[in-house]
């Protein structure tokens, strides 16, 4: 049987139009498939790492501030983010973590949103991080936090809701939430969203635009291939923009950042989301790995993911024995991200067994085996040799000749 | 008259005991002035970098950051940075901006001052990301906030005060405020101090632990050397810690992160200044940068600064035209940093012939020139080669021969 579908693998493979791009990473005889957690390191940036190192700090000191480009990355940066999201320029800035951002996008659409809304409503699925944060910006702006399912914000969202905090994916089960359609009920309620793409920026559409969200915050180190902790990126849409109001509002959000004057006046555009000295050597290392985009569409990386997880699916479907796992993501197309999660008995040992046999995905409390599909560098031999090792190890088999 | 100056700097260098040290950084022939800014790059550093890009990274993968002790850089380099700053381990987290530091020490300050105070007095000649912050703080906090000169402090400090915040060196003049006075000022008022060591951290002894100072921020990229951006540290002494309550709860300050709880319980310690995933590449290289200090002490690196801005003083008296410059930086040992700040006419334009004639301060408006003085790797030459230069370039000749 699984010689029928490492055949199906080899064909999928062949006519693979984004096949080559697996090139442009470094990689081993590993099934990496937690790329939806640390994406893999892009050819590009070892070099360039080493260049803002050695001669743009260590040859050209301060002067790099201005000669190397240091002090305009922030926005430059988000600008190359920004196509990936389906953004025009001059709205997206990199800096920070996601949850740093998200604080900035909260209290900032509180305040958009005006006298008399005092409600923030925050996606009850969601990674824990986004709670927290929209808990403490509600603490701040006296407003009242509410966690609700996402399906049931159009049903919740009122005449009270400042602000609707949601996530595109969900984190656990990789399900996909309907970005437009939820755009469109939260703001006929008069109410602005900020959605949270740390698990569906590079890998699928986005269309920030053209849906008109209104803030978004991503990492950079998922899909985007950015480094451990590269920095987040922040989304502010341009007509909002000149009543952005930041709670973090720093000498880089300032109009004349070297003026040093007392008094805050915040830049235009995009910039009024930076907030200190930008951490050069993570952001540039981004810039380098985002180079991996330069030929590459979100479509076919959305298309190919698809094929990805379908195919997946179904090889876990005729390897593993039912009802060993479950699947706890859609198998409606759209409804799913580019991760699959499967629970199980035993998922924390099983994730281990799998990494010892060199198939790396993740585990996450209490009983779910997440994979994460990176079409930029994931095959559908990596996928068939996962399934199957999947199967050898719930059936207890011992581990077979390295692949 | 340049000779005899030229050749007390040649005694003094032959007996510096740190002299040595300046093998441990990158340079070249220029007179680098401005590690106040940006500091010089560690030897240490680049093969560092390069070992986390391509193995931890590039290799390791998602492994780091249990393997390759990512996850617990922050409090592992927040440690590694305290005995510089007078700290006890166990106090102290790097990560985020100073600007996204002094903004979780200044709210969580607040709440720790409790009810009843609700006034934020600030360094009204503070670096102004301070200022800008602190308005935001009080703000959020419904506080009023207060600027006032430093010295006019403990006049000022009163019992509706919650919290002061205060730089310890200016960064304009180079002023170093007495920290133990002005922080038993504060305390005798019933409020909390914060200390933004920007300048001082790496430069001069600040005793944190010594004088019960509340909390403190600074930037790690000065006189630390740990590149441009590289992360901020946050200082939260020890008794405050369970009762401190930031403002910026993300998933890395839970005591449980990967328990993935819709409920916030803060973790013990220090730890609870974290917020997002850190950015390791710059946080990382500036563990790297930290190795120079392994065998330097912080009481000689504060006696060599005070005997360069001394004799820089000095030369700057022997050989400018008396008038053609002014010294705002105070002359008394205990009232000057490690820098010196020159007041003169054209000061920009004169910066940029200085650095045409590498002698590299920088210029701060409208009329001031810095000169930062890293013990690390300047000495007594560079500095009486520095007023040299200043003083033709004043004197408007044409530049010599390369030095």
């Amino acid at each position: 049987m699984s010689e029928s579908y490492a055949k199906r693998a080899a064909e999928l493979d062949a006519a693979d139009e984004l096949a080559s791009v697996r090139a442009r990473f470094v990689l081993d005889d590993v099934v990496y498939l937690d790329g939806n957690s640390l994406g893999a390191l892009p050819r590009s940036v070892p070099g360039r790492v080493e260049d803002v190192v050695r001669r743009q700090w260590g040859s050209l000191r301060i002067r790099s501030w201005d000669e190397s480009g240091w002090w305009t990355a922030p926005e430059r940066i988000g600008d190359r983010i920004a196509p990936l999201v389906g953004a025009a320029a001059g709205q997206t800035v990199v800096g920070d973590s996601t949850s740093v951002n998200l604080f900035k996008a909260l209290v900032g659409a509180v305040r958009l949103a005006g006298e008399g809304r005092d409600e923030i409503l925050v996606d009850a699925t969601t990674f824990p991080t986004d709670g927290y944060i929209a808990a403490s910006a509600a603490r701040l702006t006296g407003c009242t936090l509410r966690p609700v399912a996402p399906d049931e914000v159009p049903g919740a969202v009122g005449p009270r809701t400042a602000v609707v905090l949601l996530n595109h994916v969900d984190y656990r089960t990789g399900r996909l939430y309907d970005l437009p359609s939820l755009t469109a009920a939260v703001h006929a309620a008069g109410a602005l969203v900020v959605w949270d793409l740390c698990h569906s920026a590079g890998a699928l559409p986005v269309g920030l635009d053209e849906h008109g969200v209104d803030l978004a915050v991503g990492c950079t180190y998922k899909y985007l291939n950015g480094g451990p902790g590269s920095p987040a990126f922040l989304y502010i849409r341009r007509d909002l923009q000149a009543r952005f109001d930041s709670p973090l509002p720093g000498w880089n959000s300032h109009a004349d950042p070297f003026g040093m004057t007392p008094d805050f006046s915040p830049a235009p555009g995009a910039l009024r989301g930076r907030v200190g000295t930008p951490d050069i050597l993570s952001m540039l290392a981004l810039e380098a790995a985002l180079e991996v985009w330069d030929d590459v569409s979100v479509s076919a990386v959305r298309a190919k993911s698809l094929a990805l997880t379908d195919f997946f699916l179904e090889c876990v479907a005729a390897y593993v024995p039912q009802g060993a796992v479950e699947s706890v993501t859609p198998s409606a197309h759209a409804d799913r991200g580019s991760q699959v999660a499967l629970r199980c008995q035993g998922a924390d040992a099983v994730m281990r067994s799998l990494i010892e046999r060199g198939v790396v995905g993740d585990f996450r409390a209490p009983d779910v085996l997440r994979f994460g599909f990176t079409p930029l560098y994931v095959g559908f031999g990596d996928v068939e040799r996962a399934a199957r090792v999947l199967a050898e190890v719930l059936a207890g088999e011992p581990a077979g000749a390295p692949v």
